[in-house]
């Protein structure tokens, strides 16, 4: 077995069977590794789908998936994504190509600092330093990427580690499963303290306890202790809608969300931190908390925030507490003019059980999205690094992870643009993707905060960096250029329609909305 | 005048008056600044159009262009074209901002080491202190960016040193003008030692030596000394065609390269180093020089080739020796099947004069791009970093810095899903740009770069990791999603005529070469 070969048997030996690829020279003994038949590779037209993809893909499955760099600009077209993928605390392994080490000291055209690229934005990263550590190398990158919360792994695979001898797999040396710290048991108390005084409480929760039993637990406190329960604007997975425990949001806006957060006293974190502004804006605090408002944490997040709220139960004696879930409201099909919110009313309407709403709507939905919660159960996914262009790669890997669940994925037409080569990979894997395109022509998002930046209303040059109508995309044409069936919608019952629609075949298929 | 008002009146007051910008929050202040009428501002919808539209625009301007990035991830997006840029020696001015002081320490979602992503590929990297520094710091970007060979330039500007008071602008201090190093007398004097011995040698071209005088001036030393002259297989930029002197091509592929090689007793160089293998194979060579072959500086690529010229003609008495000039070839108009030679003929015999060709053509080009060498006269880019996705963002850069030429952007399918965003730029632009994509469903280059590796004949997995053809991309569709009009062609004829018709109209025009 040579060192490609190696790798990807030890990949898929501890359950790593999933690779986002896009291939170049210095890889093409890795490529002939990927007949590894436990292996499925997937074909990517831009890294940036590559690692876009790979988050999505842990967000649904919770396990890392791998991806196949082409050398140091490869892993460059990725870091955006990983970036993301980071912020969201996703496993990632990576795999990068890289120059024989006896070719390396010549300097050819595509040598780069590819561990300095890497680092910045990987928890870990090594470079193979021979074909016989592979097997180690690669198993300490899955250990990594496997931890809580989930980490960026990257390693850096010369040529010459790929295709020399390496001995076999260490297939039978599976990663260590991710086993979360036990929460402190002082902090625990205290918290209980808190509660039992009946000051005004908010609770934030994020990573792990936006779902299953940690969410179902909160529920429980809010009924016995009378907190509130929110999240943070963006939030890496939420189960969400009738029967789930429902948790509020804090605003994204600034002003809003001080408004929001003024009456309590205490605010209690688990698996994140206090709030803070997404920007800096000369006249706006970066801290959103009210003054005198004290913070406590829960859990952190490599912590079992679900054992940290059945601990905090107990302490109140709480355990039995009865938790307020979200009921159903009526699927009331709206009709008439498109508009933030006639289109949440539309989604409400039409989400289908168990499906997955990959959330890039930015303008259109950051006022209105709440209007979903009652909708049918789902999963609401979130951009938690704020670089545009990830919900369509994550939208692409939360598929393949739930083969057997449709994925809306909400984007903005500026977002869309970022990385629009997903579409190609939708149509050639089948995947059972509704891509909602939300064409206003603009990166309208900006417009307020040019305002909000205290610059006034922007001139012609400054709009001209604004808008993008000119021209306008044909989002029709370009879904079909990559094998996509569209339709364009301009009311709320035809979005509906095209909603529902959608979801009778298999595959993907694209709607513009055009407000 | 804020921080940001100062930035942009010192770019412009120092000849920098072009910005490829995607800006976001934290760039509003720069935004506004941009009102400034000296100030061109080019929206791109991804930041690798942004960075490879600077690389184009430098090539044929020589003086730097400005991007507006947003943020770590918005610079990431850039890097691979960066990294194409740095290996051209193309000058460019990166704003990236960043969040105010106050505000990162809060780590909010979009905070990344910029500093740390910006230095692998950048020669200047400096985060802006103060507004009222940012003039200075602006002026020593410009500076370095402006230097011989050009470099890349990455000043961060946090948003705090945007809006802050900044003072006036130093639009009286323009930045030095590149002077080059003059050559080194005692290298000139062996090297004519060396011609004069008439031993075989071969000089190699690059950089600034390819075109104008110097390019004239290494005509006449072939004619005196009886040299042969080449070029590395890329090279940034040649003027070529009819009544330029011709410099031969060494080949890509390694073993071709060693027996176009092998007979030179010497190596001499210019702007560039001895000839080394662009990727490592198993048992293949780095070096590509035949043994006993020795290697010779005329020129580093921060000196004056065109004086060296001079010396080594005077060395040799030869100054007035008469150049042989590329005669024209009949524009013979090839018709029948398309394939690597009709297309060449296509066109040798379609390119108006002065046009300007933007080769990432690949597997289409690589053997037979030759042949357009008798084509009237053009200047030839090639990618010098060989980070795929350069072609049309180099070709929309260009043709902003030469808006009375037109740009072939010839590439291959692959290569331009990358960087598709570009047709829209050349659309909102109305940019002189005919984009012609070979269209063979593949990642074709990777076949035989397969069997060169030694892993034999791909396998069925390997091979869905190179073919693109499902599902087919449908150019025309693509084109008319971003305003670009387009038609396919599948004969040489047909080919030759869609060429010629796109020089007709002014505007962007795409040709699917059909494969």
């Amino acid at each position: 077995m040579n060192g490609a070969e190696t790798l990807v048997s030890t990949l898929v030996g501890q359950g790593v069977d999933i690779c986002f690829a896009n291939p170049g020279t210095s890889e093409m003994h890795f490529l002939k590794a990927l007949e590894n038949p436990k292996m499925r590779s997937v074909l990517c037209l831009f890294e940036g789908v590559c690692t876009g993809a790979a988050d999505g893909y842990y967000r649904m499955k919770g396990t890392p998936a791998s991806t196949l760099l082409h050398l140091g600009p490869g892993l460059a077209n990725g870091l955006a994504n990983i970036h993301n993928a980071r912020r969201a605390s996703s496993g990632m392994v990576n795999i990068v190509g890289e120059h024989s080490r006896a070719h390396l000291k010549y300097d050819p055209p595509l040598t780069s600092d590819i561990e300095g690229l890497a680092r910045p934005l990987s928890h870990w990263v090594r470079t193979v330093d021979s074909a016989r550590t592979v097997g180690w190398d690669v198993s300490a990158a899955i250990a990594t990427a496997s931890e809580k919360p989930g980490r960026i792994a990257t390693l850096i695979l010369p040529g010459d580690a790929s295709w020399q001898e390496a001995g076999e797999p260490l297939a039978a040396v599976p990663h260590a499963v991710a086993r979360p710290k036990a929460p402190d048991v002082s902090r625990v108390e205290n918290i209980a303290r808190v509660l039992r005084s009946g000051e005004p409480t908010l609770v934030i929760l994020a990573g792990h306890a936006t779902r299953g039993r940690a969410l179902a637990l909160a529920g429980r406190l809010k009924a016995a202790a009378g907190c509130r329960l929110a999240t943070q604007f963006f939030t890496s997975r939420i189960e969400r809608g009738a029967g789930r425990v429902t948790l509020e949001r804090i605003p994204y806006a600034v002003p809003q969300a001080l408004e929001f957060l003024k009456g309590f006293k205490h605010i209690v974190t688990v698996e994140t931190t206090e709030p803070v502004a997404f920007f800096s804006y000369p006249d706006k605090p970066s801290l959103l908390k009210a003054e005198g408002t004290s913070v406590h944490t829960l859990a952190e997040p490599d912590e079992d925030s679900a054992a940290a709220f059945e601990m905090l139960l107990d302490a109140l004696g709480a355990a039995d507490a009865t938790p307020v879930l979200q009921a159903r409201l009526d699927p009331i099909v709206p009709t008439g003019a498109l508009n933030p919110a006639s289109i949440a009313a539309a989604l409400a309407a039409a989400l289908p059980e168990q499906c997955i709403l990959v959330d890039e709507s930015l303008t259109t939905g950051r006022e209105t999205m709440g209007l979903t919660v009652g909708a049918a159960p789902h999963d609401l996914i979130n951009n938690m690094g704020g670089s545009i262009g990830y919900g369509t790669p994550v939208a692409t890997g939360a598929a393949l992870a739930c083969p057997d669940r449709r994925v809306f994925c909400m984007v903005g037409d500026g977002s869309a643009m970022y990385t629009i080569q997903s579409l190609w990979t939708q149509a050639r894997e089948g995947l059972n993707v509704t891509t909602i395109i939300f064409a206003n022509n603009s990166y309208a998002i900006l417009k307020a905060e040019y305002a909000n930046m205290g610059a006034g209303a922007p001139g012609p040059q400054a709009l001209a960096m604004i808008d993008i109508d000119r021209p306008r995309i044909d989002w029709l044409a370009m879904a079909k250029s990559m094998g996509v069936p569209a339709v364009s919608v301009d009311s709320a019952d035809a979005f509906h329609k095209a909603m529902v629609d959608s979801t009778r075949e298999h595959g993907p298929t694209l709607i513009e909305v055009r407000l």
